[in-house]
């Protein structure tokens, strides 16, 4: 294995499309490879700048990444694209959609577009991105581009992994800015009013900048504002200066030396855990138990609480 | 504190609104506290029947919930609101969106309505609501309503949560079916049309249907399709029939003993996993360590997964 690994390490640090994609399944599969890969890349990673785009469904984002990619490409720089979508076993829409979208980048071996599915583990989406970024990275690619749907948790999580988040609002979607969920308010470094051509987004861009007056900045940066209208490739370039204008302001700030370290602690913590609990279920607590001690739950025979420390217990880790 | 914990205990059994608060607030919280009360309401926990309620922003999910509410309280049955809300520190929307609701029930003491916000660590709102749950199942309510926004991964840990999961659409948001995260496709047991006095809405639910028989059925359930015009009560009385057919079903096809003993493995292996990294973090791991470590992380001098084995190591659990 060690050397087919190695040349599969080589390949990927070559941009070979094939090992890539196998690498990012063998983290979305968590394959026993994917780690000895990562462990093995992980020296030659840290030069990419990894953005987050994220917004409702509607509004625009694959569109926005997909001319935000050209944008870099037209500057020389190889692109990742990760669109990060539930799992999806019976439309395989994931697939799919990868495949109309890649025939826009076909002829370009300077980007490589991926989407991203996890078997449903808690947490596991976050964690198997930010492992594809890194395989990407590793890869070559200068800036990388990572789209989530929806507004939950994910976005949170994925806002922390990324060095710059886009929020992506559209005029007329029904949702002013008093109905947008204050989470997205909040994960932002640069808000882009995509479809900027329609009605309403003159008073969207207003709503938008009287609610960021309001807000604590972070990093002393106030978020940045940018129009757009993605399917005519207007306003790409501004966005595109309005990252580098923040990518700078962090730089310059001495923030992102913090904001790694503080990522990788969350990193640690979180593979540490992963780690633990691996172990107690190898070493110390049966298919059986497991099931005997659910069963008594579920009826009510049994706290959850009480369970645990039972099973720590007979772990010896009381 | 056992005597306050236990005349705690007893306002929460008595559905005292302040209790409940409280409770919910040291759940989201993560105080100790909590663990106490939760351990202590446990046993008289099992008979809430939970509904978890989601679709993207703008679907009108709020109304839906509350005139489901509202007919439930018709038939003489004490309800439970969860609105799963994005932490948001500075807009205070949540707090201020639940006043505006309870509003609505405020008359009515068989209601309890709370959003549900945390402080955004990993997997913490799937915990802290289905804990949340278990405290509203202690207080008597017969029903409870999960509302989630957004169609992410916490969709999913709700869905996983809930005995039976509605996914809401809205025909002309400009997400046809095909447009649709495929991820709210598998987690619906029922899917409501609501505005389905908007144009569209036929083609909407023939998309909807037509895929729906092309997907295997999960429980040998085939998902339920009901219109609604939530804002003008229409529908709300078919869908609590589909909710109860839908039960029914799971009931008698003794499916939801096996559901409920595969929710509880799960929850006992996510406790676990926190334990154990609690334990690790309090007995052998200094923050001065593991900052050091994420800075060598962060420099590239040294790879995550050595610097986790070597955290392992010391703690004496290679």
């Amino acid at each position: 294995m060690s050397l087919a690994v190695d040349q599969w390490v080589e390949q990927i640090r070559a941009g070979d499309v094939r090992a890539l994609s196998r690498a990012i399944t063998a983290i979305e599969n968590g394959e026993p490879e994917a780690e000895v890969i990562l462990q093995q890349i992980f020296p030659h990673t840290g030069r990419a700048y990894r953005i987050g785009v994220t917004g409702a469904p509607g509004t625009g984002k694959s569109s926005l990444v997909d001319r935000l990619a050209a944008h870099y490409r037209r500057q020389g720089q190889p692109v990742g694209i990760l669109a990060v979508d539930p799992t999806s076993p019976f439309t395989g829409g994931a697939i799919l959609g990868d495949r109309i979208r890649m025939q826009g980048h076909a002829s370009d071996p300077g980007t490589f577009i991926r989407s991203m599915a996890t078997r449903g583990f808690l947490g596991g989406l976050a964690r198997a991105t930010t492992d594809a970024a890194l395989v990407l990275d590793a890869a070559g690619k200068q800036v990388i581009l990572i789209e989530t749907v929806g507004v939950g948790q994910d976005e949170v999580e994925i806002a922390r992994l990324a060095d710059c988040t886009l929020v992506v609002l559209v005029p007329g979607l029904g949702d002013d800015i008093q109905n947008m969920k204050a989470g997205l308010m909040e994960i932002g470094d640069i808000f882009v009013l995509n479809k900027s051509d329609r009605e309403g987004a003159d008073r969207l861009e207003q709503q938008l900048r009287a609610m960021l007056e309001l807000a604590p900045t972070r990093n002393s940066w106030r978020p940045a504002v940018v129009r757009t209208v993605a399917t005519e490739d207007r306003g790409i370039a501004e966005l595109a200066e309005a990252i580098a204008r923040y990518r700078q302001h962090v730089e310059q700030t001495g923030r992102s030396r913090a904001m790694a370290i503080e990522h990788w602690k969350q990193r640690l913590l979180d593979l540490l855990q992963s780690r633990l609990l691996d172990r107690l279920v190898r070493n110390h607590l049966s298919a059986q138990t497991l099931t005997s001690l659910a069963e008594q739950v579920a009826e009510r025979k049994k706290d959850p609480y009480t369970a645990v420390e039972e099973i720590l217990a007979q772990a010896g880790l009381r």
